[in-house]
């Protein structure tokens, strides 16, 4: 199935066994299944049932926040800034390596269950904040202990460059030689799918990322980079030389990089919640899609540059930053992001011999997950044929 | 109590008899209080407990949707431009006039659940939908019905001069002469606390307004105006000068209207949701905190420019967008929504005395209401000490 396609049915209905669609159709068609005789059977009332939704990029593995930076960056530092003075990413690791494995998993897992309740079935998932090898296996092996206990399909992947840790400031090759020989014992331990690297002016070059991504390949894993985000480094050309399963951020891109995208067929990943709380201008959709680049969008959810929660919110910033009509931008999150993640096979439509992730909404009219910034959209989401349940929101009562 | 103060307490409680706070202090000191026998005792576990959100500016009774509109906006099309061709709000006037009582009424009713789910307790209606006073009339007796049952305290307002009626053109002065009359009516039913107008170029002038605000005065209604939200047309100034209880929008308000609006002790309600549907340039807080201007926010929820739905999100938006700090935006949305609504001795701050209008959030910093956007935060809403119980969200199982 083409990305794009999410197999919309007006009046329709979705069989599921086993965690698997086996059959769906229109009106009243699915009497003619051979049901097994306690086969439960929902209604959902003329209500939109759609697929879950597939966050393709995430750093959801961190302790603490960093919300007094945002105060402070409104005051005019900007982000490169921060990050030299060792605030920004730096932060983030410090609390992240000083949590405990208990805390650094009780929040993942908390958010996950968020996540799921918010609509979202399968999620990328990325370490990223312990900077050396050694801290970063760790927070993978944190994710892969989530992964196995997620009412959510989780996949993770290695951030294996996001930001030179500040004690190896002299030590640039060193340290990024460790990195991709890292790459090699995440493949062995199975902890990631995917390897990305953060290319930006100021932080690493091309040049930098290359034995990465070469390392990456030799073992199997997918590519994925965060590309021309603030600056145009050529990272987006770089990200379809490489192959890569998408590029992301991709907001100061180069037409040759979307042009090397389309060619590719690579999904750009946007991601409208950094641009909306930074407060730099978010990606133009305009430009991917009349060049034939295939859009997915995420949250991108992290405690600096995107602190939002839950593709709803992702798909409202989307709409009206990045200028996505609201059927693009469901498209967007759910089958295109499929694809962003190699899933485009497995989830992000409701089609026979997919997962049964789906998202039963509170409207009949799906439109409505653009405009509603804010409201409780989601009733019900079913990752694999399972309702996840939500976290005990009721209060003690004694 | 002072606009500004919403009574903090760390590790504080609020005790509460027929929905009105008795007490409140903290740590232990509650086991003093003389508690009835079967008085239930709720713990939030360290979780915020806080004001009730107070919304101080709605459009929330209108039926059908306007999505196209935003899509047709991105493309080019200016607000005043889609006014002037008969859509816009003349698309929901049609829909809304078409409806019936009930339809109108069911929405409304889910519309103001929704937003005590989110932890609103107080908020304004306005009608404006109707634009001819009989129909005007019509929607706020049905804003009436609903506030009659509503979980949530309903401070109902006639939008008086919202847009003229496309079959008026010729006819200003008779269609202003005959709202300023029915400005007399709303009050002797006791339909409306507040008159309100939108004066902007090309929609409203502030002489066309004096009638009308001079009608409410005689009626003992407050005023309050949509001023200077695209233009500067000298409406903020005229708000003071009429003693409004508010001035709203405000994101094109000139320094003399600032001033004229701090000597008057009169908050400026901002609407960060209208600026970031539509595009323009949101109102800066600081320009209002520096002229010594009370802040409220709102979500400004309607159809056409702010489909925004619950504080959290207008929160979210006003921080990020106006340049609120977190505590700033919370200020804003309770005690001096509060104010700005004529309630700043009724609700707002959790302080004896006050209604028991609270909120408890799934978090122990409230400054995640500012950051994260879409997450669910609100756990539960008490209206006047009751707990606000959610539509049923569980799907139909046969």
């Amino acid at each position: 199935m083409a990305a794009g396609d999410v197999g919309a049915i007006d009046g329709g209905w979705v069989a599921s066994r086993d965690g698997v669609i086996v059959a769906t159709g229109r009106d009243d068609a699915w009497e003619r299944l051979e049901l097994t005789p306690s086969a439960p059977i929902l209604d959902a009332g003329g209500a939109v049932v759609m697929p879950g939704f597939v966050d393709p990029h995430t750093h959801l593995c961190y302790a603490g926040h960093r919300w007094d930076e945002f105060v402070a960056r409104r005051s005019g530092a900007d982000y490169l800034a921060v990050l030299e003075r060792g605030g920004g990413i730096h932060a983030t690791v410090r609390a992240t390596r000083e949590a405990t494995d208990d805390a650094l998993l009780g929040n993942l897992r908390a958010r996950l269950l968020t996540a799921g309740v918010l609509g979202t079935t399968t999620i990328e998932v990325k370490s990223g904040y312990g900077l050396e090898p050694d801290e970063e296996l760790r927070q993978l092996r944190l994710i892969a202990r989530a992964r196995a206990d997620s009412p959510i399909d989780v996949a993770p992947t290695y951030l294996a460059l996001h930001a030179l840790p500040t004690q190896r400031a002299e030590d640039r090759k060193a340290f990024i030689l460790a990195a991709a020989k890292a790459v090699a014992i995440v493949a062995a331990e199975g902890l990631a799918e995917a390897v990305d690297a953060f290319v930006e002016k100021g932080v690493f070059e091309i040049d930098e990322v290359r034995p990465i991504a070469k390392a990456a390949r030799e073992a199997g894993l997918a590519i994925t980079l965060h590309a021309d985000q603030l600056n145009d480094v050529g990272a987006t050309e770089f990200a379809a030389r490489m192959k890569a399963r998408s590029a992301d951020h991709v907001a100061n891109a180069s037409a040759d990089g979307l042009r090397a995208l389309a060619r590719a067929a690579i999904p750009a990943v946007l991601l409208p919640g950094s641009a909306f709380f930074v407060g730099y201008a978010a990606p133009d959709a305009r430009r991917f899609l009349t060049a034939n680049v295939p859009i997915a969008i995420a949250t991108d959810h992290n405690p600096g540059t995107s602190p939002l929660v839950g593709m709803p919110a992702a798909i409202a910033l989307a709409v009206t930053l990045c200028g996505l009509t609201p059927h693009e931008a469901i498209v967007a999150s759910t089958i295109n992001a499929a694809h962003a993640l190699g899933r485009g096979e497995r989830t992000g439509a409701l089609v026979k011999g997919r997962r049964t992730d789906l998202v039963i909404l509170a409207t009949d009219d799906e439109r409505e997950l653009a405009y509603g910034l804010g409201a409780p959209l989601v009733v019900a989401t079913y990752a694999a044929g399972t309702l996840i349940q939500g976290l005990q929101r009721s209060v003690d009562q004694e």
